[in-house]
């Protein structure tokens, strides 16, 4: 019978040197309330939007357009746009919030590898009270819509967009998450969108998260010419 | 060759007997802005229309639940209702606007039956200024959205209903028309509303209209738990 093996060799994973520092470089994050002074910004976003789904010939948004109909009315109360800001230093805590209704959401999250951001200077937050290096990353536009069966409003998601650098990160469900907060917070009943049909990946993520995708409803439109005929109709 | 045929005798509705008295029995419609005046006939006028689409059951809307969420606005800025008013004696000349910026629409129609409105008594409008025969023979429910694309306004019609008996009328043309109006004196650039897909006259009759009906498009619904759960997320 052999004598008993002699305990193996330590690994040099084993041995006493300290452990590897933790892998990842954290990106600080923050929602919060548009106001006219981010227009600029809004209207760029609108643009790439429309380029990602290919209908930048349908998209006429300009800045002054943007700047009459948006920040009209208080927050909540109409149209009304949060702002996903990043930055690789902590934001400075709220001294104030802007509105009583709503405070920053910030939220730090851990990235395998570093974010290049070839239009960081295109899209700089114009916030004064932030360091340097805070930019505009996406934007979600939503306003109050009804429900008469419920008998109480809710939240209509207009558009949601998040630049490509930043995709796939969850900061798309951070924006939704922060508008279903906000329609939870104010006793809303819904918050609805529209998706296309053939944006299987889309629905499955929508679907995930437990919203329903109602089939049976079509959205009708009135534009431009029957839009003009239609106003003055004869009986 | 026979002799000419006299000329033929005179038929009744050939002699001198005046024309038949004109058939025909006019209606005054008036349609207004609602206001919070209006609730109990607003809420009658959900739950109906919830029976019509055999939904009573999703339908919780309560007179002080509507209370509480309609009329806390101005009109157009927010969620808006508009009366169809019916009268078999005209309407009072309006002697002021109740907002500037929209004067009731009064038109007057002429039905070939007289109709009988089994509710009239339910649905006496409480308009003091009016008649005692004025009724409300139903509403349009709507509120601004945008498009973000347009970089303006449009409004979205959540719900239009006309009672039983004077259906089939015009009246249904008549209130969406009164919004498409009041659309184009805004600037604003669509009127928008959502059908069901089966519902294939329905479709006809926007069509027609000049609407386009959105086939790829799906509204998603996030309400209830789901909407609970979501407004805390975990990224």
């Amino acid at each position: 019978m052999a004598a008993a093996a002699p305990p193996p060799a330590p690994t040099p994973a084993a041995t006493a040197l300290p452990d590897p520092t933790p892998i990842g470089y954290p990106l600080f994050t923050r929602i919060r309330l548009a106001t006219a002074s981010d227009v600029p910004h809004i209207h760029k976003l609108i643009h790439q939007l429309a380029n990602f789904k290919h209908l930048a010939n349908h998209c006429s948004a300009t800045e002054a357009s943007l700047s009459s109909t948006l920040f009209t009315s208080p927050p909540f109360q109409s149209f009304t746009v949060f702002i996903l800001e990043l930055s690789h230093t902590p934001f400075p805590p709220q001294l104030h919030t802007q509105y009583s209704l709503f405070s920053p959401i910030t939220q730090t999250i851990t990235l395998d590898l570093p974010i290049d951001d070839p239009e960081a200077e295109t899209f700089k937050s114009n916030d004064k009270d932030c360091g340097f290096d805070v930019v505009v990353g996406g934007f979600v536009l939503f306003f109050p819509n009804y429900s008469t069966f419920l008998g109480k409003p809710g939240f209509y998601v207009e558009d949601m967009f998040v630049r490509e650098c930043y995709r796939r990160k969850g900061f798309g469900k951070m924006l939704l998450s922060a508008v279903a907060a906000q329609a939870v917070k104010m006793g809303y009943g819904r918050v609805e969108w529209a998706v296309l049909d053939w944006n299987v990946n889309a629905i499955k993520f929508y679907e995930d998260m437990g919203a329903k995708v109602l089939q049976e409803w079509r959205i009708c439109r009135l534009t431009d010419e029957a839009l003009q005929a239609y106003a003055n109709p004869a009986i």
